[in-house]
């Protein structure tokens, strides 16, 4: 019998249905965009091909030119523009405001071909390193309210190149599902007195049922209300609302985590497009919300595989079924995590 | 520029990003299922094929035979089932309750290979009274919180069955969107005194800019921060908090105006696949909730094509950048809606 299950935060209700089996989607040979080294302005040597670089780590070589191992630049069609003011406007009973904001591509290899599932380990952390880089030095801006730091793998992901790449947006609005977590993480907060992902932690890796895999600074679950099939969150075991304290030694381990996750993924669903999102807190706005932001909330990375058909409804209702139940999601997962 | 708007009721906020470019999807010649008369469950004289009809409006003929114009059967393969309750369970920071519910399929023409937009009005109308008849009737059982009728076109949105059908699903819950709305609809209503729905549509046909067709009982406007491209509202004139009181004339004219935008789409996109989502207030718990449902909200219908790529970020923020400003999709529109 399928099962109604509620996120203790958010308090989304979700359906888990397992016998509705599985309604794969066929991880199809999909038409990647796949105009090689000559045409791609993402790959070394193309470096005239993009906006100028904010940010690069570098081996040899002037700004702009070869030599990077990671490269930051603005996204040549940018969804927001940084210049503007975020103040609202009224107009009868709606409200709008400039799109401001910022949107940067993390290109995250020179060489076209790369997966970050297989990249070198020291390359990974190098892509962590911009993820921190860039998301300390957009916080400056007072007018974003928030930071997204996300990742489209293969074409049905939203990805358009091929070359390995992620992404930062910067709002100057916190975005809905955010918001509802943050909500639900301080009123926790208020009422227990602890971190709620903290004591979900506990929980998850008390029972291990729906736990993917552990390390010595992270653990991969599929969470107990999760939306999508097979999809995992990863959390930091030390309490921190976003990751820009974090130390080398950490980043080296989240580097392993990802990519042991992301290669179970490939094995056990033929190398699905998934969408990976950054969970951070939210810029504050004064002290008091930086402290509770810092004691209620907890960061995490969501991965969302594309592997289940959509039933329909969730455009319109944003009420999700889930045909695969996280235990067995976690179970079948874990038996394809490399060791 | 790009632009943020808030949706004055849910207080989401989306990106309206024109100059991004369509990015528009293909509209793909998709390998729809067409397995044909012969073994398909909804066509006439494959009866047996489906269980036991709750529905039918007939010419002639007995119950699960030949004769029928619309008929309703429960889903072979339902989300939820009818036996159980609807009481919530705790199980550490975790809540649960059994998969109850309804699920049913309402086969919308005999006929293999009609389609909602051309049938004869008629038809149509046909349709739109057994949406109602369900809803009553589901509504019954108290167990149900909300009731969702919705449909698929095209295997993109998750239709699975060429064959022209929606969808009833009776859940125990209501779904966030859902949720959002009336929280909203209820803050505006014990703020202002008034419908919110209502003073919007007030602003809306007074400025026509978002309108795509008005006739004597309904409005199609595509809403001032809507998350799709070409995404578009029916409203009915007439405050009602669902369509449950509808008269037969209002029935007809809201067949015209449903078939009028789906020719208008077609026209306009190519036959895009869409998910349609009729949303109606929920049932309420104790007459005080009915009196203020009744009051805040006003029922209507989402239609959302599938014709702009995603981001990549909205599985998991529930952000969503639109690339078509809602001004000119409903001029573009309205070019294409027949008279």
């Amino acid at each position: 019998m399928s099962e109604l299950r509620k996120d203790f935060l958010t308090e989304r209700w979700v359906v888990i249905a397992p016998e509705r089996g599985m309604r794969p989607v066929e991880p199809t040979p999909e038409p990647e965009d796949d105009t090689g080294v000559r045409a791609c302005p993402f790959c070394e040597g193309n470096e005239f091909m993009t906006p100028s670089e904010v940010l690069a780590l570098r081996d040899h070589g002037e700004p702009n030119h070869r030599g990077w191992y990671v490269r930051v630049v603005p996204h040549k069609f940018p969804v927001l523009m940084v210049e503007g003011s975020a103040e609202t406007h009224q107009l009868g009973v709606h409200s709008w405001m400039e799109g401001i904001g910022a949107h940067e591509v993390v290109i995250e290899s020179p060489v076209h071909h790369e997966d970050l599932a297989f990249m070198a380990q020291e390359q990974v952390m190098r892509v962590i390193w911009a993820w921190q880089q860039r998301v300390e030095d957009l916080r400056q801006d007072r007018r974003f309210r928030h930071i997204l730091v996300f990742r489209n793998h293969r074409t049905a992901s939203g990805a358009t190149l091929r070359h390995p790449h992620s992404q930062v947006v910067a709002l100057p609005v916190i975005p809905q599902l955010v918001r509802e977590e943050l909500r639900g993480a301080q009123a926790y907060y208020e009422r227990e007195g602890r971190c709620g992902f903290c004591d979900l932690l506990e929980e998850e890796r008390g029972s291990r049922k729906r736990v993917v895999l552990e390390t010595g600074h992270f653990v991969v679950v599929c969470g107990y209300a999760a939306r999508f099939a097979y999809e995992v969150e990863i959390f930091p075991l030390t309490h921190a609302a976003d990751y820009l304290g974090m130390p080398a030694e950490m980043r080296a381990d989240l580097a392993q985590v990802l990519q042991r996750t992301l290669q179970a993924y490939r094995s056990a669903l033929f190398n699905p497009p998934y969408n990976l999102v950054i969970q951070l807190a939210p810029s504050p706005v004064d002290e008091g919300e930086a402290a509770l932001l810092s004691e209620s909330f907890h960061w995490h990375i969501s991965v969302m595989p594309h592997v289940s058909a959509p039933v329909g409804f969730e455009w319109g209702t944003e009420f999700y079924i889930n045909p695969v139940a996280p235990e067995v999601a976690a179970a079948q997962l874990r038996q394809h995590v490399p060791s």
